[in-house]
């Protein structure tokens, strides 16, 4: 974190907040209600975490009015609307910024390649023929823009990034360490027993604002382009196969998985590890809760889930036999049969007490 | 793309078809049937994509003798049996081929390797003590190749991929960016409440015509080896374990893990993100549909599948309340026990009538 | 494998255990029954390896006392508590060892950073500002130690590793290569459809003995650290999310997932591909099957499962398909009302035997 100091003050007006108490105190950064000291900004997000909040040590509080009415232990506020939307802004004024710009000594750059002046490029990096980087644009230690790839302005690209297969990234486009873009799709032709390979014609297209995590995998398309539209966030170890298209703002969490050529929605959340299978639709505004496994299209926005829930192993294992049996169980029809049988029980009862 | 031009007559011949409407016509690519142009070749290889050929821009179709029959708004075919496997063939025309040779100026080669005169070796690669890396096979940027690794010919090895642990590859070997072989396999001796390493002694051995993604994990084994045979082709994101042998020909998708000491058989087919326990045995030709967790030793070819399907949240959220009470319901004796009542009650019902 | 050799007498010296037979004989290696020759020594831990340990050509066998009184086709041994720590403390004789120190021309070291005399760092490896490298630690090719990073002594990094985000490693942690730590933790918050960045202001901290396996991913804190206490061992591609904590000694297998601010406890297994949710605490001593998807707290040491078992395709999309009437079928009900209409049944026909 920047050590940088900043008033209360200050910090309210970048967040278009109102600074309550000591406005002229000084603060170095942010932290959580719990960890926070005296020279530490935090935040109340919700009621639930009004105890935390009397509790803490921190120098001041993000509230908004209505929390700020609640907390008794604390004189030093910055009032706003959304006081988690403020916390992220302000995450930004404390972050260690990149600032160097160039090439280092030992990058490899083709002859062939544009580079803006204000680009910076890491040591031991390799530029191919015809490649583009834009301006303000950070590419990391060891990273190997291969021929043919473009990128936009301002992206961040950690090291040991692997950029291939002509792939193309808009703007402000940062992807973490070791991820792979515009690797060769998994497309074989299966023929007298052998695998037949196939080779991968197709690109990568990322759109303006995506976020890609570290240790992904997003491969080229067999003869059209795999596409990720603007504003896509993935976290780490995803996998995105060839021809795949994530519409605008979509979110997947840690080891998710799409396979080839399937459609994503704009809008969706996917938790951690789902896995999608190739050529389905999925809509927009699609939730798919974690671990998932999405065998078919999705037309109706909405949460979907697969899987079972945890249990205590023995008592896994009892329920796990009985899975098996479901196979010979027909549930429905054992429900009809059960009503049909009290039926005939009532029936067998009430003919038999007129008897009587 | 390389976009070198072709006749619909050459191209024809490359894949022994019979070039038919104006052979001479000049395609300069691949394309799906919905985005190719008249200068791009397209293929049809079933009846479910008649409407789309027919209503297709391409250049030039590639077709079975009998789905030709069926399109009327097209006059240029490359007619063979299996057009599937034609364009697998064609797509290696138009792809563009790796052709530099030599060692850059950049790489670490230690004098006692042996790289043959016709292969290449990218920026930045380290190679160790006594490697040797076969004719014509390329290994591109920032690659470390350890002390001891052997490389047959023709391979391709991308970027940032490491080869350690003394592993030996066969020809034509592919491995895609960021993929570690020969990695120490996660062997650990629990004494007294701490985890002591198992040195790992083993290595790996990877046949002829492997083809491995990015981001895999193939670990070496502990005393004997882990094998890769002959043909298999590995999707993204796999991991292989110490001491487990991949059978002939055998195909993963992305995601999938194989624990320690399997052994998987030839022909195999694991759609993704299957996970194998450690220390089983499966039999050749087993299809494993996506996402199953594979427990015990599969000794029958045939097809095996786990999980459930997916579900609208709140549907599903009440199938996994029942699936905690399966533990509690035997079901084959629930309903062995519907027969029987349903049996008292037909007996009931008929003495009932007999006494009327 | 290195092969030096050594007496019966002295690897039994090493273990602390026992030499019995040709005590002067000269073994060069370690390896399994089926494998070893008669230069190999070979381990025997349970009962049901005696087959294949009497026949076995290894030329001697770590056993305890009472296996050895079942092996007769063998002279040979080395008798201890427990051969299978034994066999991991002698793995360590014959592994080979790195033993350069130094640091290679080639690497780019920050004049500010502090390089242990008795360290080695491998070529291409980039080390920036204020970073700490400790006694006899090594670094391989290519590893990217970025700003601020502190490494204790005898640690193991291998190629590829990027050490980000100020993280802090203590003594003797092994990193496998391609792995990235302190990379930036999936931190968006969502405001008027668009996800806002947070910069991630924490930082990794890992304990002593750590080992972390291939193509990992281990996320920096938003706020506080993510923490890795001392003895933690984890397989390949896991991944460790922003303000996670592991308790010391817990052990993960490959493919293991923990979402955000998660607290594991001490000495837990998890096996292969578990996926754990953000924001809960596991207990100590908790062991979780493989797959399984842990989606709320766990507050008593046991085992936990969850998922289906795998059954043959047709078997399986039959249960899949009662999975799903589940949701509509009221279990527990459903036995009451069999126990009930039983009892109905039976009143029914008891009174009827009394009035016939």
């Amino acid at each position: 974190m920047n050590l940088q100091k900043f008033s209360l003050e200050q910090l309210a007006s970048f967040v278009q907040g109102k600074a309550v108490g000591q406005t002229e105190m000084q603060l170095d950064g942010l932290a959580s209600l719990t960890q926070a000291d005296a020279h530490k900004l935090a935040f109340v997000n919700a009621d639930k975490y009004l105890d935390q909040a009397n509790q803490s040590k921190a120098g001041a509080l993000i509230v908004t009015e209505e929390l700020r009415a609640h907390i008794t232990s604390q004189q030093n506020f910055i009032v706003v609307e959304n006081p988690y939307l403020a916390f992220a802004i302000l995450t930004h004024v404390f972050e260690k910024k990149h600032t160097a710009q160039g090439i280092e000594a030992t990058a490899q750059i083709h002859a062939s390649a544009i580079i803006s002046d204000t680009a910076y490029i890491g040591h031991y990096a390799v530029i191919g023929e015809h490649c583009v980087v834009g301006d303000e644009t950070v590419i990391q230690s060891h990273c190997h823009i291969d021929d043919g790839v473009e990128i936009g302005k301002q992206c961040f690209i950690d090291s040991h990034v692997v950029l291939t297969g002509h792939c193309k990234l808009g703007n402000r486009v940062r992807i973490h360490a070791n991820t792979v873009i515009g690797g060769e799709g998994f497309g074989f032709a299966p023929y007298k027993g052998k695998w037949h390979r196939i080779a991968q014609l197709g690109s990568v297209l990322i759109g303006n604002d995506v976020r890609i995590g570290s240790n992904c995998s997003i491969d080229r398309g067999a003869l059209d382009d795999t596409i990720i539209e603007d504003g896509v966030i993935l976290d780490n170890l995803v996998q995105i196969a060839h021809n795949v298209k994530v519409g605008a703002n979509t979110a997947m969490a840690a080891k998710c998985g799409v396979a080839g050529s399937t459609t994503i929605g704009k809008n969706c959340i996917f938790a951690g590890a789902v896995g999608v299978v190739g050529h389905i639709n999925i809509a927009d505004n699609v939730t798919v809760t974690g671990m998932s496994m999405v065998t078919k299209s999705i037309s109706e926005a909405g949460s979907y889930s697969s899987g079972t829930p945890m249990l205590e192993s023995l008592h896994w294992k009892r329920a796990a036999v009985r899975f098996k049996q479901l196979a010979d169980a027909p549930l429905t029809q054992m429900l009809k049969r059960l009503d049909h049988m009290q039926a005939q029980i009532e029936s067998l009862e009430s003919t038999f007490k007129l008897r009587k």
